[in-house]
């Protein structure tokens, strides 16, 4: 077990920050929900953490009895697939952790005993389009990851955080990042790369314009899922259009190319509410407000 | 030349009703802008002329000395290329007409000569998406060809409205009507054909609700033109999806089937509408209260 020099219960904590990430080329549908391994590959920026961000704080202690979780103040479940997803896997790869100062020693084999709490807080709406789950798992990943001082290898911890959500994969990495899809059933090549970092392309500005900060009528997940059920177009967009927009994609931040890129990013979020739209029943994430804003940026 | 007992000149005149159509599954892309030869087979249903639809009378007398038109009241110009087609090619077709009564005679060649004068009025909002240009030329291509004594064969007269406004050719027939693509590059079996008449279904209602009576932001043929050059989505729809939900729908017409009927016909007005949008830049012939209303009646 862990042990203290002291006999008071001890506390160890990190906490961590994380940003948002818009994708360029758009997630949209899975292969397996569990595993959240998606159908196509995708491209994201990461944004300034000091704008769009989680901030979460993870600690651990023999004095907790159980693993909780607090999302902007207010206690939520960790009892659904995706936090305990991610909480085992990793639990699996912990490390022996030594404070010295505090004279604290965790063992390896501790961490599947020992709980911990969890308080993460987004400086931005929750749930609205603005891809506070892909910030929210990232954070959470890393922060545990740190905590129980894990060896980040090959991509393995996007590979964690995709399991809590898939998008959160790419929040992992800073300036450009792509979510290779994958081929494997496990989901181990299912992971972020980066693509370009932060300074590559320093004079590139995101403007978020919040036009409505409402919860989403529905969910990614369960729009996802009704897409992959009954949207034709869906499949064609991901077997034949993204594969060919990946590499354009690819080619235009490589170049610096706004005019591709601009291009290439308007029509792919349009295709993604396509896509939304040809579901049925459909889906929208637009309104008459983010509909003339569409208008106005494709010109 | 025509010529008339008496000293006075003569004025013969045509009145004729066409209601608009509304299509099932739909029409979107044109392979043929001159000809106007769609890119799918498209099914729509004709509305009951009492209620919406256009009534159109043509005039011919020797003392008009140009073709003109009245749409609504208003003078419009005759000298777009489809007024010219259409004009162009019931005038191919006149036959000898004859008037005892009035002792006017008209022959044939005469009609090369013989001017127009036209007087066309929608019950209905024009050029709001609900298919005014539809039952317009559908009215006048019939209208005329009462004037002229044209007799129709194999679907003739579906073809010449065709070159007005592609959708005019499915108002020719009540009930059920199929618009067949064809193949030829001529245009001529790109025709309406009915599929079952009014009465085959005679519970179905159709309620036209209009959120809003303004003018489309985006003509359909300007709209058209813009997915064909840009929509990747929409190629995949004409060649894979529509072909199959061609024969869905018929089936669910022959069997009045309303699940299925309803079903497919929400399926591809929001796949037109899917389309629309991911056409660069995108259209939008939704706003929030027709979506709120599409929500309702896919449920």
């Amino acid at each position: 077990m862990a042990v203290s020099k002291g006999s008071e219960p001890w506390i160890l904590m990190v906490t961590a920050r994380s940003p948002t990430n818009i994708a360029v080329i758009k997630y949209w549908g899975k292969r397996d929900e569990t595993l959240i391994l998606p159908i196509n590959d995708s491209i994201s920026v990461t944004l300034d953490p000091d704008h769009l961000c989680t901030t979460t704080t993870v600690a651990v202690s023999p004095a907790f009895d159980s693993d909780r979780m607090w999302l902007n103040g207010k206690e939520i479940s960790l009892s659904g697939g995706r936090y305990q997803s991610c909480l085992r896997e990793i639990r699996r790869r912990a490390g022996d952790v030594e404070d010295e100062k505090k004279g604290i020693r965790i063992r390896k084999v501790d961490w599947e005993r020992l709980r911990v709490h969890i308080a993460s807080y987004n400086n931005f709406p929750t749930a609205a389009g603005l891809a506070s789950s892909a910030a929210g798992f990232a954070c959470l990943a890393f922060a545990l990851a740190k905590l129980m001082n894990i060896k980040e290898e090959n991509g393995e911890l996007s590979s964690i955080a995709r399991q809590g959500s898939g998008s959160a994969c790419r929040s992992l990495y800073g300036g450009f990042v792509k979510w290779v899809m994958g081929n494997d059933a496990s989901g181990h090549d299912s992971i972020a790369v980066q693509l370009a970092n932060e300074s590559h392309w320093d004079d590139l500005v995101i403007i978020i314009a919040v036009v409505s900060s409402q919860q989403k009528e529905t969910s990614s997940t369960a729009g996802m899922r009704e897409s992959i059920d009954t949207s034709t177009l869906l499949h064609y967009r991901s077997k034949v259009v993204v594969p060919r927009r990946i590499l354009q994609m690819e080619e235009a931040i490589r170049n610096r190319d706004f005019q591709s890129f601009a291009r290439l990013t308007c029509a792919d979020s349009n295709q993604f509410h396509a896509v939304c739209l040809d579901t049925s029943p459909p889906i929208f994430y637009m309104n008459d407000t983010s509909r003339r804003h569409v208008l106005l940026y494709s010109l």
